[in-house]
């Protein structure tokens, strides 16, 4: 039988060079997590799918997860973690310190169609603050997604963080005369706007409510209207400007998010420029009700935002934001010259190691050209070249990979050389 | 409808002190890796089953695993790494730099019946050598291996590596007159003699090859002979002294190791000490004949090993080798005195991070003590408190949360004193 080699469709084979790519991205992300005072945690990949019904979107569940049948009961590969935080919130009643701050580094599943910066399988980073229903936090939340995009040095030209509110598009539903019952059903179709054109958003719009020029104000209020009307957009920005990033922040009230947990505030944020994603780049939202699902006694509010990884990597690629090069791990390659100075090489590399300098003897007794060659390929900096005489003098000649250069050390000028060096 | 709080059976939710555990773990394995010269890769976790069937263990792959059926295949929840690996090894024809040396920190997933040391979901951490087939690369794996525990302050008194080899277990059978034919069904008996009784054990041996006085040989050979009987365990121990870990290891024919494509070496670390696991805390091998499974053109030996987080972690606690606490994060706690000074406990944070210092401002606005228990609770060592006072002179007052002193500071003596404390 011939085997496919390929990884399943939407799965990705990560070798050294994007891995660490990818280790890259998740370094940033934990340090801005660190920097701002979010504490790690984690959930498990499979959830019982009671956690996400009448939460998550149900297009999500019904038709977009992985599920897995056990003997006694069906499980979803987790399409996001949100649900799965507020499960853990909940099962903690009275036991933790609020407001948490919390972020979550780790696998997400949906079973979609792969295209650009989509991938079936792919890392989340989700931020955020429970038990605060305060300004002060969906302003927090906000600088903290800013502040992810311009860690990577990304400015205002490359990306914008859109803002919206549900409490705040209900109100302008109600002044625009529409009923109450179809709110959800409009902000449905709001949020899948950028799928479909202009003629089939408004047939959308009129197949719930058949008021042509209700829709037409709807059309004009969602396009037209981006300045800042409501009292909490006003005090939102002005906590924003504080922190010096309103630069990035616009309001948009065609943003509404597909998740039907958002209670208050939603945001993402899109790539600017020509080679622009259609997907948002991270998106996010206050959930104050969801906890309380879970657990009634719980009322623990919530403010919080997802990126992925799939979606920022392709961010960074477009807008040639990665690093051109990533220096190699290892600092020293001590070569191997014949079986009878194995031990003097394992000797150096012990002593290296001990003193926390990344280093390896070569694996294989072969000649000095291809132990080179290796270094070289691996982007290795420094080779020791140990032959007779210098096991026997213990002074070692330590190679520059890129100049060329050679120099001669004993052993703790050579410590002393690569600590420094 | 009541919703189960707790996540599935052999699952774990890991809030913040556990999750520090972990990652404490994780940057052990990482750093091992690190200095080791193993660069990191990844692949997914869904795999199509072809990759895993006769490779890996019979048992593990029909009844030990999750699999995830979609419209058009069935894919497996990887239960280990070392066949995706080959896989993607197999896949790279020509195009990689030999001798490799790859690691893989990642979750795997098995079907089993959990108990101590042991998750359906667990993290594995994957160190393999490729494309050598010198005792050289089974020396340095051994020593990655003895490494590992070392670096978390593990002893030869908390735990042994043994070691034993498919090659020699074979030579050994050979001598003592068993047919080759029952040679794999032999292993496999040997393999799980610790899961059963001593008088079972050789029932099931009497079961393939009846002659009672070979196998007692066998059994002989088995408990009795420990010592270095061949000429490659002569030579690998030559070198494992020469790398100054001898002392943790052990030649012992009873570990054959359950999977199939095992060829050579096999060694596993077990616990040492009153409240041993009797599962191995790591275990590996070489695997020649793997790659060239998946492709015949690609002759490329492995050897390598895995260890799961769940078995480290229980080992560290058990034999008290965790730390007591984890320093908090967040260094800084800016407290909010009243609404008109968010302003400047906004600035002071901002400034902070800036400068690379880990801070938080509260989020909500409450009394100071509050304010103060929040930063105690979460371990923040430091809280500056601003009044209007000092947020018109700028001179801060810093409160040291463990000895009640206060100190104050402008800002940039405030900075100065944060980055070096």
């Amino acid at each position: 039988m011939t085997i496919n080699l390929n990884p399943p469709r939407g799965f990705r084979d990560l070798y050294p060079p994007e891995k660490q790519i990818q280790e890259y991205i998740f370094d940033k992300l934990k340090n801005t997590a660190n920097l701002f005072g979010f504490s790690f945690y984690d959930g498990p990949i499979l959830e019982n799918i009671a956690i996400y019904l009448d939460k998550t979107s149900k297009e999500l569940i019904q038709r977009q997860t992985f599920s897995v049948k056990t003997k006694n009961e069906t499980l979803i590969m987790r399409p996001e973690m949100t649900p799965s935080l507020a499960r853990m919130i909940a099962n903690k009643t009275g036991q933790l310190n609020f407001p948490l701050k919390l972020f979550n580094l780790g696998l997400r599943f949906r079973y979609e169609a792969p295209q650009k910066g989509r991938e079936r399988e792919f890392y989340q980073a989700d931020f955020d603050i429970l038990g605060s229903d305060s300004i002060i936090s969906d302003a927090e939340i906000i600088n903290t997604a800013v502040k992810i995009f311009t860690s990577f040095g990304a400015t205002e030209k490359d990306f914008v963080l859109y803002i919206n509110s549900r409490q705040e598009m209900e109100k302008n539903l109600l002044k625009l005369g529409f009923s109450k019952k179809i709110y959800k059903q409009l902000l449905e179709i709001i949020d899948k706007q950028d799928k479909v054109s202009n003629d089939s958003f408004i047939k959308s719009l009129l197949s719930v409510d058949n008021n042509k020029q209700r829709v037409k104000k709807l059309v004009n209020f969602l396009f037209s209207t981006r300045q800042e009307v409501s009292s909490y957009f006003v005090e939102l920005f002005s906590i924003l400007k504080k922190l010096k990033i309103d630069k990035y922040c616009q309001v948009n009230y065609n943003i509404v998010r597909g998740l039907d947990y958002y209670t208050g505030l939603v945001f993402e944020i899109k790539q600017k420029g020509p080679f622009q994603l259609k997907r948002a780049l991270l998106g996010g939202g206050r959930y104050d009700n969801l906890i309380s699902n879970f657990n009634p006694k719980n009322n623990i509010q919530g403010v919080g935002f997802a990126a992925s990884d799939v979606a920022i990597w392709e961010f960074l690629q477009t807008n040639k934001l990665l690093p051109n090069t990533f220096p190699a791990k290892t600092k020293v390659l001590a070569t191997i010259f014949d079986p009878t100075l194995i031990d003097t090489s394992i000797k150096i590399v012990n002593l290296l190691r001990k003193n926390n300098i990344s280093a390896e003897f070569y694996l294989d007794l072969k000649k000095l050209d291809k132990q080179l060659k290796y270094a070289d390929k691996k982007g290795i900096p420094y080779v020791i070249i140990i032959g007779p005489e210098e096991a026997k003098s213990k002074v070692y000649k330590l190679k520059n990979m890129k100049t060329g250069e050679q120099k001669t050390f004993d052993e703790k000028k050579l410590i002393e050389f690569l600590i420094s060096n």
